[in-house]
């Protein structure tokens, strides 16, 4: 029997799954939930029984018939025998070593070379490319890279796919089903977060990226801005904490009230939530209890490397994974603020509290959008690199909801592209030319007063020297090119002369003749 | 015959060259020529016969007897019966695959186990790793990694040797010969550019550093600093240009007036000397017809990649990186500066052009110190992932002549660890808490007036956010771990709690319970 006449008579059987799911963690069991949501009957493997117990357990409180939306397999056999054909198999499991072994056990399982396999974890970019090319003939692998937390899963990610264009052909209403949905007309996000009850209208926040990894990649940069995000979120909380004396309290309601305007956005709105919080142990504020040391899985510091790998100046994301690290170092620094001697942490000294409070607003819009330009100059730069056709205000577009940096802010910069899809960089968008220009000065206020009151803010001056130094027509480069011919005959190239012609000062000589180099 | 007998017979035959060197490009050429000045007799060989030529040529020009101190050959077998057994050759060849290339070449030509291979490329370290286990029975892969450029090369370099402790004792001797020396009461450089009269007495600027690879990972952190060195400089500059008005002969006497104190260091000096220069062609200053793009060879990207890979918060190295990377987009910027507003330049709003003169020297200084503070840290880490037992006096003793690092200032940090070893950050060293504590209200103050000013200084900022940072016994990375726990479960410690603890809000639950997680 051939391989499609085949799947002809499974695809005939009723009663078989629509898509297979393996992986039942946190952000598996709520793809998985939302697939039934959607119309999808899902035939489920994990290791962990009890994960398996937990999906069914979950199913039945949900589901308003009596016929189950989900069916547990007992192994990658019995996963594929209960799956339509050909096989749409969606993997949620541990980056790295973990997504290998599946596919071994699925190719062992007898999995067929037009079924697709959907990576839908935190795989490395180049991983994914890797695989494709080791699993084709076996299977299709495809990428999907998700964005949005347990939440975001379980109502509506974005999803960010890539890989195969006939697999993504197969893919592609699932995805549409399940990921978040925004309306066209505000850019807003369209929520419904009850069981049973997906939203059906809007915009879906998924497209597909182009070839394998470049979902992934996309994803990437997005945990690299999410990163700046939240740093610079951090900062403006420092600053008002430590040098204008507010409470938590006070700093949520701050937060909040910015939440209404330019800087409305998922991660403002749940750090007022964070600082609002008591601890339901001692009843201090939570941020008071929380020990000052982040954590990180590794996407930021990947950006960062690729940042620095293409050459493009992604400085305020890696400042921020550069300040989770130096939180890491608690004791060192609990003893250092003995030792080390600082300013008095006050920025009173020039302004009132609340045009302090109006510059740290300013600022903190400013450096994002600084940040936001670092990521898609990054994507820019690496899509030319990797041959990738990226289309920009899609990619804005799909952020705009489900999204961990889902803001109204994405808008903007969906407009931005899609009036000009050749833009050079986003600081060079009318609108944000005028953004800046508007806010600039009290940008460069609150970063000023924060360096007299030794507040540190690496992510908010990493910004500001990103835009200061991009629209500086000469840099002292100029010098340090000098310098490098001086000590190691590096060369230089002439203002007044191609580029490509190289020259070189005999510093050594007592005439210091310049010679023209053949490279 | 045994090997060992094999070696004895032609050890005693005499004629035969001491050391065999391999590529004569311009390290290669001087640092024979160094080789010879002290003494040793070296076969040389290139694939290219004009390099063999030019430096015949040099040694008879040079030397002073009519033996000649350099013996030509044709190939690698020639270079290989030319030399003294147990054979030591050096190579001086580009990284990457040229290393392995030779290697395989000298294999064919018939090197022996106990020979000895001494790459003094610009090699990555766990390249150099990579090569003594897969040459491991064949022949004795060695690295030393080299600073101080051609004049270092030729007069006197810092040399980072490291790879197995026999092959060190054959090699020693050799390398404190040719190595730079140090004046050990001063900390000052002894330094004779006269061929054939090396400077025979001082300290030598070379040390065992460890396994293999361990000398080019502390080279590779060498390189990182100065490119902060350098981005410093270049930053103080250009705020004297852009914010002072000052020409760059005024630049310069500011450069050699700073060399006479703190600053003193071989870049500054270099600095005054590019500043100085006059276009050959035009008359104009040099610095003002050189390209501000900035080139880079690779070993301060290796270094920032390095630390975020260890997770030390190398900001300012990195930012020098990110600096070069961003000069590189010349054309956008000349068109950005059209578009993209700023404030007016000048930096004498509140201080007059003395005092800002004044601020910059104390900035430059601090931003220093927090540089090389960051280096010292990153070695220190990386260290404890490798196993390496690295001597952090001794690295810094070896940097104060011969390097482009050299400065009177690393006397200051090598009695800083020669006084306590185990001392966790350069920050907390007592003379230098004092001077960060002497001179930070003007580092504060340069900083602050820069970024009103709009001109960018990127490393300076970064260096500062790193003090601040440091002593920062309570950083906002608590609000980020209440935003990672609240999109993410990636749950948080307490602070009143052992660390290994974590815990989670139920975020999405009415009454928000905390509950301890299970790792």
């Amino acid at each position: 029997m051939s391989v499609s006449s085949k799947h002809l008579q499974q695809t005939e059987q009723s009663g078989l799954c629509d898509i297979g799911f393996i992986g039942l963690g946190v952000m598996g069991k709520n793809l998985t939930l939302n697939l039934a949501d959607n119309g999808y009957k899902v035939a489920c493997f994990d290791l962990d029984q009890a994960k398996i117990d937990a999906i069914l357990a979950q199913d039945e409180l949900e589901r308003t018939t009596d016929e189950a939306r989900v069916v547990a397999c007992r192994s990658y056999t019995e996963l594929l025998s209960n799956l339509k054909a050909p096989h749409t198999i969606i993997l949620s499991v541990p980056a790295g070593e973990p997504v290998d072994h599946v596919c071994h056990h699925l190719i062992d399982a007898g999995i067929e070379a037009d079924d697709i396999v959907v990576d839908t974890g935190n795989s490395l970019w180049t991983d994914s490319v890797e695989r494709e090319a080791k699993y084709k003939g076996k299977f299709v692998f495809f990428s999907t890279a998700v964005s949005g937390g347990e939440v975001g899963a379980r109502f509506g990610p974005s999803l960010m796919p890539s890989g195969d264009p006939y697999a993504w052909t197969r893919i592609e209403s699932i995805w549409q089903a399940v990921a978040a949905k925004v309306d066209p007309e505000t850019g807003k996000p369209i929520e419904s977060f009850e069981p049973g009850k997906p939203v059906t209208r809007g915009e879906p926040c998924t497209t597909y990226i182009g070839p394998v990894g470049a979902g992934h990649y996309v994803k990437m940069v997005h945990n690299g801005i999410e990163y700046a995000d939240m740093q610079l979120i951090c900062e403006a909380y420092h600053i008002m904490r430590n040098g204008l004396n507010m409470s938590p309290k006070e700093i949520a309601a701050t937060y909040r009230e910015w939440n209404q305007g330019l800087l409305n956005s998922y991660l403002i709105e749940i750090s007022a939530e964070v600082l609002d919080q008591e601890d339901p142990e001692t009843g201090a504020a939570l941020v008071d209890v929380i020990m000052d040391k982040a954590g990180q899985k590794g996407t930021g510091l990947w950006t960062a490397v690729s940042a620095l790998q293409v050459g493009s100046p992604a400085q305020t994301i890696t400042q921020a994974v550069f300040a989770r690290s130096l939180s890491s170092f608690k004791s060192e620094r609990v003893a250092a603020s003995q030792k080390l001697s600082g300013p008095d942490a006050s920025m009173t000294t020039q302004s009132s509290k609340e045009e302090v409070i109006k510059q740290l607003h300013d600022a903190l819009y400013c450096s994002k959008i600084c940040a936001y330009a670092q990521g898609f100059q990054l994507m820019s730069i690496a899509a030319k690199e990797h041959g990738w056709q990226l289309d920009f205000a899609e990619i804005a577009k799909i952020w705009r909801a489900g999204c961990i940096i889902r803001a109204v802010f994405l808008q903007s910069i969906t407009q931005a592209y899609e009036s000009n899809e050749h833009l050079e960089n986003l600081l060079l968008d009318p609108f944000f030319i005028k953004q800046i220009n508007d806010y600039q000065s009290n940008w460069r206020r609150a970063i000023a007063s924060a360096t007299i009151a030794g507040i540190p803010c690496p992510a908010m001056s990493s910004a500001l020297s990103y835009y200061d130094s991009y629209r500086c027509d000469v840099l002292p480069a100029n010098l340090l090119q000098g310098q490098r011919d001086f000590f190691g005959a590096h060369t230089f190239s002439r203002t007044d002369k191609p580029e490509g012609k190289k020259y070189h000062i005999e510093w050594n000589h007592p005439d210091r003749p310049m010679v023209a180099v053949k490279k």
